[in-house]
Order: C-alpha cells, then structure tokens, then sequence
C-alpha cells in the first residue's frame, strides 16, 4: 500500500484546482494507492456533493482546518498555523503515515516545512530541487539544482550529482547515469572558478559516470542524463524552458516533443536530500498540473527515493 | 565614408564561408560604406576569378599573409604571427583605418587583441559581450554579459547595464531603454549575494530606467529592452537560446518569431567597453551568418557606438 498525500489548499487555483486535479487523477493511480486529501474536509465534501458522487474509495480525507496563503512568510505562517494543510501533510509525512506529499502551495514554506518536519538525511549538507527536461530521443534527463541553493562550493555541486544520479536510476531507470556539469565550454579550465574547482573534483569522482562538461545548447540532445548547476543558473535554465514553451504556445505551434516543455505534464519538482518524499509544485498549477503532480509523487513514493538516498548517504 | 574589416581567414568554414558571405552582403551594404578584406589578397583574388566577376569597387584587399588557426592559443597565435588577418585587422582598427572590424575566428585571440590593441574604454573596468534576445512583438532586447566575465562583483553588473543601454539607444533605437536584473524572482532579496547586492546599487542608479528583477520566463516577452547578467548566466541563456533553436530545426517547424533565434541571421556578439567597433562572429558561421555580421558591424560603426561609450564613461 502507497499512501500519497496531497495539499488541497496549496496553489492559487486552489481548491478547485487540486480536487479537480484529484478527480482527473484517480484511475491512474495504482490499484494499491491510496489519495490523503489534507484541507478543510468541508471543503472537500461539498466538492464531491456537487459533482454529484461519493468520495471515491481510494480517497482519505484529512482534517486541516487552516490554510497557508502563497504570499505569507514562511516561518511565521508555519508556525502560527498548526493546523495549516501544510502542517498537518508535513506530519503525516514524517510520521510515516505517508509515503509521498505534493503540494503547489506557498513554496517557501514547503521548503521550510521540509528542513524543519522532516530535516535533511544524514550526509546531505544542503537539500536541492531538480527539473526534468525533454530529449530529442524521447527520455528526460535531470538537471539540478533549479532553485534553492543560489551561492554554492564545489563540494555541494558533487552532492547534486549524487542525488541525480540516484534518481536517474531509481525513477528514470537509467542504469549508469552520464553525469554533465553545466559551463561555457567544453575544456575542463572553462567557466567560474566554482565551475573550474567543480570539474575537479567531479573528475576525481569515483562514484559515478562523469562525461565532463556540458554546454547549454546541448541540454536537448541526449548528451547526458543528469547535469550539475547552482540553484541559480539552474533556476534560469528552467524559467527560460517555461519561456520558450509560452513562446510555443504564443505562435499557436502544436508539437508532441515541444510539447513536453509544458510543466503541467511534469507537475512539480521533488525536493531531494530530505527525510521524506516531497514534490512541489508550481504556484499556478492547473488541474491538469496537479493530476500530474499526483502521479509524480505515487512514482518516487513507489521507488522508495528517499530511503534510496539515505542508503547511498550513509 | 564607413570602412569595414572582415577578418577573411576567420572561422571554422573559413575562408569560403567569409568570401560567399562578403558577396551576399554587399548589395545590402550603404552606398558609403567601404568593406576591406583581410587576408591573402591571393585567396581573394582566385575567389572573385573563379566566380567570374572582378574585385567590386566598395571592396578593398588588405595584405594578411598569416592565419591564426581556431584551436590556437590566443596570446601565443598573435605574438608569433605579426601578418596574421586578425593582427592585420586590428592594427587596421586601432589607427582609425577602420570604423568597425568582424572576425568569426578564435574567439580569445579577437577578445585578446580586442583588450590589447585598442584598450578598454577609460572608466570600464571590464568589456563585455552582449547577445540580442527576439521578443514576441518583433523587436530585440539586450542581454550581458554573455560571456567573458563569469566571476564578477556587483559593481561591474551596473557597468554592464550602463553599456546596454547605450547599445540599446544607440543601435536599436530605444529612447529610454528600460533594465532588468534578471533573478529567480521578483522580490529584491532573491538571488545569490551578488543579485541582491547588484539590486540595490541598479535601485540607486539615477543613470538609467531600473524596472527590478526580470525572471528568465519573461524574457521574451518585451518586459525589458536591457538584462543584466554575469557572463556565466548570460552565456547559458545564448546557449540554451541555440539549443532551444536545433530543437526547433529538429522538429521542421517553421515560424517567422521563432526563426529569429537562428544565430546566422544576428551574425555576430558585439564586444562593448573597448576603443573601437569589435563583432565577434559564431565559429561555424555559413556565409549567411557572415553577410549578417559584417552588416550588423556596419550598423554599429554608422552608429558610432564605441564614441557613445567613450562619451558617457568620461
């Protein structure tokens, strides 16, 4: 049995969008998966009186009465809500009582919620979010970190690596993950002295497949199944993908590759290196996002991330 | 009278790419505008007679015997080969022969011999390169640096937008050209140490139109005329760009918007902050890409660009 919880109130289309989310979910979610919905059950239940059906029986729903708005700081709002969603789905987590949490709320605060409900596994100095981005061949490869850690030392861009290649190989299957380091050139001496050191060290790396450097315009072609960055230049790849797929959509062109630049296929971002499963997802999460984000985390739930990490970390 | 180099042995497809692209250009060119080839006036002189036609009246020959290979060291390359077409090219342009110079060669020995033998603008503590970015609406906005500076200070960031946005006046046209900082977010607390110091100095600056941060999402979608990036983040963004136009090309899809991230048609990255007109062509350059740089270095020259920048950094 795989319980996977969702945050009903997290997300600026929330709780239309997460229930409907939820709906459009449920007969892809294994046989075995059971759906935590954690909001105001009141909520909840009108939704599925209007629609005019019982809460299907793969749905449990648990009791949160307040609600973390997207624009509240972090602590403060963790803190002086306990019965936040988010309080109570980070609890449920760390209680084992869930193997998964998604949520496309306050993003913030789910990175706060992670580090302090959950905490960092053992060996992992600093927790990092990744992006999954399309091949030309069909695949995705994993590019991390996107977001959290913006001024980074070489040795924390080593750790990213083995977080990716972790789950290169215990969600994508891929089984030797090439390893890439994001830089301006192919030459080892290329790039920022953090880039310079990183390459080093990544050289010297024993742990995984390392292919040297990777160059942006390369990102697409199936070069490499994990690439290493600071949460900078790793947030701006990903925002620029988002950039292009608006782009795409702008000038009305209907592609199936190009279409895998939209998020909402992907429907969030796992946070790595912390005590527990999470995904977060984008603040303006459609219903369809959030379905996505839905089967997302039941995959990294069922392959056991977390424990996989903590395994290769001890 | 506009006069214009073309380093003729410079790049990969060199010099047939350099010699096809002068001819596709030279219709385009103004009816003042001289264009000097600089090379081994045999090569130039065999092209013209296998083609046919005699040397063109707005085309002059200037004697390079040398050649300065793509995989050469630059410092090296340029002090053992005197005759070289890129020494040849900037002695040309350092003595006022030349308005402007375009070399699609060795990247490092033209931005060498781009800091040695015409200098830095006094005040400019650091030239940069910039790339144009297509926006939704048909116009370009600038982005730097995009590739030379990947360790900087704050400081030089704001020097960075101040030469954008004499680029952006002076060759595009923009009245008020407004800056972005581009960042992971819009609050001026995101981004690493040196994003958030760089806000607070691009807030203070009475110089220029400084509208805040700029996600790399939104950077097509003419929020901006000028972003402001450290060359390591600038010149993913090129390179992501380039990427993102090969999967364009790999689908067959055909959009007039979506052509304009086709390098070829831009021609070159103009180097800003030294005495003297500098376009820096792609190494792979088609004859296409070439017509389109010597062009755009004619455009800059007219425009007088490095006098701008001389002028408003005394």
């Amino acid at each position: 049995m795989i319980n996977i919880g969702l945050d009903i109130m997290g997300g600026d289309l929330a709780p239309l969008a997460t229930l409907e989310g939820t709906l459009a979910s449920l007969s892809h979610l294994g046989t075995d998966t059971q759906l935590h919905l954690i909001g105001p059950s009141e909520v909840i239940l009108s939704f599925f009186k209007e629609k005019g059906i019982p809460v299907p029986d793969n749905i449990q729903i648990s009791e949160a009465t307040e609600v973390i708005e997207m624009g509240e700081h972090p602590v403060k709002a963790l803190q002086s809500k306990p019965h936040a969603s988010l309080n109570v789905g980070f609890s449920m987590l760390a209680s084992g009582q869930l193997d998964g949490l998604a949520s496309a709320g306050n993003s913030g605060a789910v990175m706060v919620a992670s580090l302090n409900a959950l905490k960092s596994i053992p060996g992992v100095s600093r927790p990092c979010v990744m992006g999954a981005f399309p091949q030309l061949n069909g695949s995705y490869n994993v590019v991390l970190d996107v977001g959290i850690n913006v001024d980074v030392k070489p040795e924390l861009l080593v750790q990213f690596a083995k977080l990716g290649v972790i789950y290169s190989k215990q969600v994508f299957g891929v089984s030797n993950p090439r390893v890439g380091l994001l830089n301006t050139g192919e030459e080892p001496t290329k790039g920022s002295l953090l880039y310079q050191k990183t390459h080093e060290l990544l050289s010297n790396s024993k742990e995984f497949t390392f292919t040297g450097n990777i160059e942006a315009r390369e990102l697409y072609d199936d070069r490499v199944d994990v690439v290493v960055c600071d949460g900078f230049t790793g947030n701006v790849l990903l925002k620029q993908a988002e950039g292009f797929y608006h782009l795409i959509q702008q000038r009305n062109i209907h592609d199936s590759l190009l279409e895998k630049f939209n998020y909402e296929l992907y429907g969030g971002t796992p946070i790595l290196g912390v005590q527990g499963n999470v995904i977060l997802g984008h603040g303006v999460s459609s219903a369809r996002a959030i379905s996505n984000m839905i089967l997302a985390t039941e995959k990294i739930a069922k392959a056991k991330l977390s424990d996989h990490i903590t395994k290769a970390f001890n």
